[in-house]
Formats: C-alpha cells, sequence, structure tokens
C-alpha cells in the first residue's frame, strides 16, 4: 500500500521529504560515516544541529533575545507540572482558563504545587466553545491557557487580554501543543508559550518551551533537576542526553516549514485547508460539527453523526478511501480530522469529498 | 564514506539490521500506508508494538511477574529524582554506592528528597576500582549502585550482597543503564533496576525501569504526574503520548538481540570483544589502562597514553583508520572505547591493530 491521508491527531503527518532525508541520515549523517541516532550528543555535528535548531525556532516565530528557547524531553503532560513547580511563588495564586480536557488536566495537576484560580471555563457546553470572560484571582503570578483544543476542536482567534485589579498586565503561559507554528504569533505577550512536538513540528518525545528569561530566576533549587527549567537553560538543553535522533528530525520540518514560505505562508494554508472541511460540513445536515462556529479551530476539526453506528461507518468507509486517523477522542467519540501543518491540502479536498458522498450512500 | 566503527559512549552505534528496517518502516509501517513516527499512539498498530516491545524485555531479561517493566519518557537523569522521591519513605534513609560520577549525581540529587547516606565510594583513587565494603546506615530504605561506570570503565561483576543489622537483605536499585542487557541477571535480586536506552538498547530519549510490583504501593499521589511510576504502571506506559519512534527503534533492536541468540550468546561475545581490546593494551607499554584489572567494564574501555597531547593524536590518527567517538568523557579525558551489544567484534580487531600499531607510528 502506498501512503494515505493520515488525520491523526498526534503522532501526526510529517513532511514526506522530512522523512525521505531521514532515512538518508539514519546510516550516514554529514559523511562522518555515522548515523544520527547514533552519533554522540557531545559532537560538533550534534552541537551545530542544536544551535540550527533553535535558530529556524527563532527566525521561524521571530522570538525576541527576551525569551530562551528550552527543548525539554517529556510531553505537554510534564509541563503541567513544571510550569507550577517552577512559576507559582509563594503568596500567589496561579490562574487557568479550563478550555478543553488538557486544559483542566493542567489545572488539575497545578494544585499539587501551590494555589491556583478557575478563571474561565467553558465544561458547561462541553467544551464547545471559548470562554470570553475571564474572572482573575488576586495576585495571580500567571493565567494560563490552551490556545487550541485538540479533542473538541475550538481555538482562541487571539491571546485573552487580561488586567489585573491594580491594571497590570498578568504573565500569560500558553499551551500550544497544537498550534505552535500554524500561524504568526506575538511571542512577546507571552512569558512562555509551550507545545510538544508531535502535532506541528516533529516526532513525539520532546517539548519546546520559549520562556522569558527573567522568569528564570524564580525556580528554586530544591526542584527535581530534570523539572528545573533553569537546567536547561544553563546548558543550552543539553545537560543530560537528549532525544538526538528526535530533534533532528525537528529541525528537519523546520527547514521545510522554511522552504513552504515560512509561518505566514501556511497560515494562509491552514485557514484554506480549514474551510475546504468546514465548508463540506456546513454544506451537508447529517452532520453536527461540535465547535460553536467562531470558535473553530484550524487544526482539528470535530463533528458527529446522528447516531454512533454512522460515525463509525463513517470512519471505516473513509478508511476505504485512504482518508485514515479520524476517530475522535476515546472519551468523546464522534469525528475528529487533524489537518495541521504537514497535511497537505489535497487531503482536505479528498475528505470534503468524501464528506459530501457519505450522505447519499449511507444515510 | 561508507560506515565507519562508532565507540560512542551514548547515543551508540545500532545494529545495521534495525537501521535499514527503520528506513522502511519511517514511510510505512506495517502496510498502513503511515509511517512509524506518524502513527497514533492509541492505534492498534502501536498498542501491539508496545506489548511486543515489553514482551521482547521480558523474554530476554527472564523478567519474573513480580516485576512491572515501565518506559519513560526521560533520561537516566531523570530516575535519579524519581528513585527517592518515589521510594524513601517517611524515617527511613537511601543508601548510596558512589563508584562513578553518574552514582554521584544519583547521590547528590536524592538528597533534595529525603535522608541519605554513602554506603560505600571509590573516588578516593578517581573511580578506578569497584568499593567492595559497603556500611550501610540504620533503617536502609533500599541501596543504590551503578553496575557500570561508563565515564571510568569499572563494572561491578555481581551484585553488591548487602544484609542490613537486622539481618534482612536491603532492597536493591541498579542503574543499568551502560550495561542493561550486556548479560544475563537475576531480575528477582532488584528491587528497581533501570536504565536509559541509548547505550545498549535504542536511540536516547527513553528508560526502562523494572521494579517489582510491591513496590509501586509507595509512591505519594502528590507527586508529578509524570514523576509517578504509578502513573506507568496503571497505564501500561501509555498514560500520554510516548515517544513512539524511539520504542518502535527498542523493539527492533530487541529483536535483533533474540535472533543474535540472546543475553547469553551476547555476553559470550562480549566477554570476547572486551579481551581482544584489553589485551591490546595490556602487552602496550605504552598505555595507561584507567581501572584496576578486577573491576575492568566489559562495556567502556579507558585508557590515558603518556601526555595529553598523545591522548589528541591517538584519536585523530585513529579516526583517519574510520575508528571513531574514541575521545573520553569531557571532564576527564583520555581514551574511551564503547563496545556495547551493537558494536561488532570486528572493530574491536581494528581497534586492537591500532592500538598496536600507534606506539610504533607516534610514540
Amino acid at each position: 500500500m502506498s501512503r494515505v491521508f493520515n488525520f491523526s491527531a498526534g503522532p501526526a503527518v510529517l513532511p514526506k521529504e522530512v522523512l525521505e532525508q531521514t532515512k538518508l541520515d539514519l546510516i550516514n549523517y554529514r559523511e562522518t560515516g555515522i548515523g544520527i541516532s547514533e552519533i554522540s550528543h557531545r559532537s560538533q555535528e550534534f552541537e551545530e544541529l542544536m544551535q540550527q535548531t533553535e535558530s529556524l525556532f527563532r527566525s521561524l516565530l521571530d522570538i525576541p533575545d527576551s525569551h530562551a528557547v528550552l527543548f525539554i524531553t517529556g510531553g505537554g503532560t510534564q509541563q503541567f507540572s513544571m510550569i507550577p513547580m517552577n512559576l507559582i511563588a509563594p503568596g500567589t495564586i496561579a490562574n487557568y482558563i479550563v478550555s478543553g480536557e488538557w486544559a483542566k488536566r493542567a489545572f488539575e495537576e497545578a494544585k499539587k504545587f501551590g494555589q491556583v484560580h478557575l478563571a474561565a471555563s467553558s465544561e458547561d457546553k462541553n467544551f464547545s466553545y471559548i470562554p470570553k470572560t475571564i474572572s482573575l484571582s488576586k495576585t495571580p503570578c500567571y493565567l494560563h491557557y490552551t490556545s487550541n483544543n485538540t479533542i473538541y476542536g475550538t481555538q482562541f482567534a487571539s491571546e485573552p487580554e487580561v488586567i489585573d485589579e491594580n491594571g497590570n498586565a498578568v504573565p500569560l503561559i500558553c499551551d500550544a501543543s497544537s498550534d505552535l507554528f500554524h500561524k504568526p504569533i506575538a511571542i512577546n505577550k507571552y512569558s512562555l508559550i509551550y507545545a510538544a512536538a508531535q502535532k506541528n513540528f516533529g516526532p513525539a518525545g520532546i517539548s519546546a518551551v520559549i520562556i522569558k528569561k527573567e522568569l528564570l530566576r524564580v525556580s528554586s533549587e530544591t526542584l527535581p533537576i530534570m523539572l528545573n527549567y533553569n537546567t536547561y537553560a544553563k546548558n543550552k538543553s543539553l545537560y543530560n542526553t537528549p532525544p538526538t535522533l528526535t530533534i533532528y528530525m525537528i529541525c528537519e520540518v523546520l527547514k521545510w516549514l522554511e522552504a513552504q514560505g515560512g509561518v505566514k505562508e501556511i497560515h494562509k494554508r491552514n485557514i484554506k485547508k480549514a474551510s475546504i472541511v468546514y465548508e463540506a460540513l456546513d454544506r451537508n445536515n447529517l452532520y453536527m460539527p461540535h465547535a460553536e462556529k467562531s470558535s473553530r479551530s484550524l487544526m482539528n476539526i470535530t463533528f458527529h453523526l446522528p447516531s454512533e453506528e454512522l460515525d463509525k461507518k463513517f470512519i471505516s468507509e473513509a478508511a476505504k478511501q485512504n482518508l485514515k486517523s479520524l476517530a475522535g477522542y476515546r472519551a468523546f467519540g464522534g469525528i475528529r480530522a487533524s489537518i495541521y501543518n504537514a497535511c497537505p491540502e489535497e487531503a482536505c479536498y479528498k475528505l470534503a469529498e468524501f464528506i459530501d458522498a457519505f450522505p447519499k450512500m449511507h444515510a
């Protein structure tokens, strides 16, 4: 079988060019006679690779000097712990917007490490919308939100604007695991923005954390060493052995993104790709998109059919057309089409065609 | 350039067969039309891969049902924190044997989380030997040791035998990051044995922890979620997205190991490989092996030449003969030849030849 259209929510489709280059470099990286997964992380070649990866991160996202870029082995869930462990100062309260399952888990995890406050939630309508009204606690140390809610298919159109009771802007922290690199953003609005790699910029196993350098002063030296942001900041993310192959593949994805014209160009494509699919859903009465229109995600499109049986039928018939990994999140069901940066426009056209054809055949 | 002989201490050489199979599966895994780094960790194919990986772990190491096998994203350093965080019970003291740099870091890290005791050390002679006399504290909760000391090239020939003041065996914890799978061991002697993958069984980014199931009762629910062993034990190491490509490659390495005849056969080869190199060192007066003979490692062979200049000359001339990554650990210098399972016998013969030839040419 040749390659199919893969709508997996993550680990997700990677550009074919990245996979083809990886095949070569697995055997012999840069004429060293050693494969990229076998090369020492202390070698000149690997140190250069780390530099290039950080440099591409900075140029593609236009990251100012005020912010450090850290590569931390582990996923987003580890950040749910690291953020409060590093950043809740005594007497301050961590604020959370709960707009989905992962946002909720971040909030629940933070309770272990300090005082927390629920600043907004959309759980009342099963996370089908992005909360608009934010109610901050006193002495907030940060506001944490999830820019894109993978399970429910909702997305913040822009950063929440938050000013505390004294008129000061509250440090903003964002879990951008499923939409970093999908459009240009103003990094200086964030005190910390993080993302696991496996949706928009690489294979699973690592997260990137972009953190305002002045925040690095706060962490206590009593933290577990790999859960202290300073361990990464002081050692260029090379305190211990990082996942070298994963970092290499991230670098290849970033090179690919640059070759596509960067984040501005990919954003245009993402808007077009999403509209191809949403328009097909909207012109067919059978489908029930989950997200309110104003909260729709460009990355994950979620919908149900009128019965669980039809959901399953849709997924299995789509698979026969080489449209794969369309099942919704385990606990949520329905259909989810994840169309991250590396998902080609063609996949969206094929899916839209199938969305149009399915009601005539099966409903 | 074709492939060279790679003596890197980790990330280390992988079997060529594993790399060739990975090339194919990167594009299309098991005829799914999706590459192994892009497939959902909730897919049937990946769940089967996890089961196969655990199953091979169990059969190759003959792991009894009393022990769980956990796959934890991150390296050995993260275990330096997790072990004391999970396992030091109030009123008990964690005992450490400090036989090298990593052992020392494990000991230092544990101080953050409870009472610790230095049960033995070989720092007096720059870690050139394995300590024989162990002096336990009162109420020891465990004894931690490092079976192979990568930097210094020493290795425990067998587990330290320890009985506390009441005649009870103290739970034994072992960092086997650089020698798991190099020979058969009796897993039931260990309460916990762990290893990062990047030396003997895969690419960097993940560790395996083999833990006696009864120990899982001890961990506090207040721990950071990804630093609690129960998170992994209760979810078959699939609580969150694991490094899927890395796990796939581990499975391929284990299949390769099985095809070689398993751990017993590989041990014979490791003994032979090491003796080829040690004998060459011993028959040439120029070389100063670091480890005492009775403490020599089968995995990492370390030695110095009479001057730093000659060390460098040895490394650069060896590289010209395609014998690469022979530089010693940064802070220790000298030469280090790491000859893990995947290092072919041919590499050891070539290195021995070079060891014999070098004094005639350059010293």
